[in-house]
């Protein structure tokens, strides 16, 4: 009961625990408050079969310098997501393999793709992370949906299908949830749509030795006492004195709070005064997408043996992406697969044996008998998650949310 | 301590008190808890000069069938809304004023306008309240903004504008906000856009003599002590037994709860064991619109002798829609007004004095410099209510709200 410290964080994941290790270099007194009884909000690593794997996010990408810089600071490695060999491409029921960026195609297919690629590159461009409001026609991007954007420089059904594949991945919601701004705000901030759907260069590129969650661990452990599990915070109580955060079992008191909690969760948060109505606005159209993540061990990697890498996009699903996810080590062959956007809303409504088959199905068709005969089945529903409600990102399903942004800095 | 029913009714709204009193006609026992320290939920009367005012919801239009019926049960007595005269319309910085539904434009305006509001009749009528994504197309309509779609069918901005007026009083919302899909089923349901947005033979007709929360305090009156004031749930657990209520201050239990919160609000109980992934996502994309009541009071209703109905329409704000709201014995001379949509989202961050000055310039507009003194000024932003969170309705902010219901039912 009262305790006390120069800055109350709520939330250790990756950004609360960041604030506070940055706050404790310049000398200030902090203590991170988490509703879970663990560190790591979006990532969590376990102990499946004979390998670490991570039922959260897992990778890192060339362009995530701070995050490198991060683990090479906490002594934390990485290594390759395995890409070798052949990469397979599932639309509207027909299946493909390829082996560069670009699937295999019918000649106008593919130059309608590349067209469509270079123009999202040109157009993305314009669209600053910092500032996407100031683009010339930033209000109409942001006044219409992707997928209504998209139709007019896409006209092909197969591209438009395997574009959906990727933007579920990348956003766990659907072209049609996405506002075109938004969605080439991020496509910017994260270099392009391959470079995020893809592994070799891309957003997948490498993965963390002891899994992604052991960051967060490693920080928690420097903050030693000052991090408290187990409590989520109820009320922010601002007055002269500082902020009071108030949870079930106490109140921790600091001069000044950071809320790291996504903007939905923050909203479910009493604040007292209250937040600005643009502020709570914002929290109100800041949804989390859907995802869940499904991971099988095997044991051999089978596919690798055929000479497929493990790379899937699938308009069909129920995996809208499946990659190679064997341990570090080798010794325990693995495949992970998202189940994202609106089939993953009602993914977890189904039986389990129902999605196990599902499941089971979908890889026999890329990779054929053998890959129905899993080890494990796992699989990690973010939607589910109280502390996360959806996953891998939230925002840009509320068409205003930009607006709504830019309302409350007023 | 321990209270016990058979139904635990969550908000003491309409729909709450409402539920209880059908409930208890059929015998049950029923116990309505509310957060605030009053019923009515989004209807709020106050004594205001010399009339009684309403602060939130107040107008009861031709089609609401069971309001009236529930009205004259109680015994709560109606009055028109004064349309005598001129209506204003203010597009683009410029005024004209029209007697009937439609406003003097320009010939091809008026062709378009018209066109339009038959293409939207047209088309609304298809689309079911009850099962709104089974039309032809919902689809595609539910996956494109009102903006994008409008713009296919009204190419002038002037019309543009003045729907969008129209709009943002209905919804709280604008145009990009807002699926093609549910502006069309809000639409149908309400006996279209015109009938919405006007007075005489519309949504606005009628006003209840003491006032819209009246329904709520008889409703209440009825209940007795089976209602809780200012006890907001935390938490609903279910179990075997029945359904607890958790409170800050005491846990009221039933066999069953009803939660009459709005989707939004409702996303913010804690639920044990949880609602569906389905559920939950719908509630983060079932954001409340934005909506600043603003009414001011005069010694004489020196509009109504200039000819004026009171009645405004505007594109350029800060209220989108004005009324007159003389009180019900013409004692208490009065307009109201609305500040709706990305406008009331930054309203209460300016000075009261600001905002004040930016509505008596608008009513000096319309009416003329008497509109500038005013006798009383009162306001009140829905979005800065705790248990409202912004008005007039929730809903359609997020694309995939329909698809996201119909999931969850899966």
């Amino acid at each position: 009961m009262g305790e006390r410290a120069d800055v109350v964080v709520v939330g250790a994941g990756l950004s609360g625990l960041c604030a506070a290790r940055k706050l404790r270099a310049q000398g200030a007194s902090v203590i991170v408050v988490e509703a879970r009884d663990r560190v790591g909000g979006r990532t969590r690593t376990e102990q499946i079969g004979q390998g670490t794997f991570d039922l959260g996010g897992q990778w890192i990408g060339p362009g995530q310098k701070r995050l490198h810089a991060l683990a090479d600071e906490l002594g934390i490695e990485t290594f390759p997501t395995y890409t070798k060999g052949k990469k397979v491409l599932e639309v509207e029921g027909k299946i493909s393999t390829y082996k560069r960026s670009i699937p295999s195609m019918s000649v106008p297919n593919l130059i309608q793709m590349q067209g469509a690629l270079s123009y999202l590159k040109r157009v993305r461009k314009k669209i600053s992370p910092t500032g996407p409001m100031t683009a010339e026609g930033a209000e109409a991007l942001d006044g219409e949906t992707l997928e209504t954007w998209r139709s007019r420089f896409v006209k092909s059904s197969k591209i438009s299908a395997a574009m959906d594949a990727a933007i579920r991945a990348i956003f766990g919601a659907e072209a049609r949830d996405l506002s075109a701004l938004y969605f080439l705000m991020y496509l910017n901030a994260g270099g392009g749509l391959l470079s995020l759907a893809e592994a070799r260069g891309g957003a997948q590129q490498d993965r963390f030795v002891p899994g992604a969650q052991s960051i967060s661990s490693a920080l928690a452990k420097e903050l030693g006492d000052a991090l408290a599990l187990g409590l989520p915070v109820r009320r922010l109580t601002q007055s002269g004195d500082g902020v009071d955060a108030v949870t079930d079992a106490q109140t921790i008191g600091g001069r000044f709070a950071i809320v790291t909690a996504p903007p939905m969760l923050a909203g479910r948060i009493e604040y007292e005064p209250p937040v600005s109505v643009g502020r709570d606005q914002v929290t109100q159209r800041f949804a989390m997408g859907a995802a869940v993540k499904v991971l099988v061990t095997y044991e051999r990697a089978f596919w690798r043996e055929a000479g497929f890498s493990g790379e899937v996009v699938s308009s069909d699903g129920p995996l809208s992406v499946v990659y190679d996810n064997t341990s570090h080590d080798g010794r325990q062959p693995a495949l992970v697969g998202l189940v994202v956007g609106s089939q993953a809303r009602q993914w977890s409504a189904q039986p389990l044996s129902d999605r196990q088959h599902r499941v089971a199905g979908a890889l026999k068709r890329y990779f054929g008998e053998e890959a129905g005969s899993f080890q494990e089945y796992r699989e990690l529903d973010w939607g589910a998650e109280p502390w996360s409600r959806g996953g891998p990102v939230g925002g840009g399903n509320g068409m205003d949310r930009l607006h709504g942004r830019r309302d409350s800095i007023g």
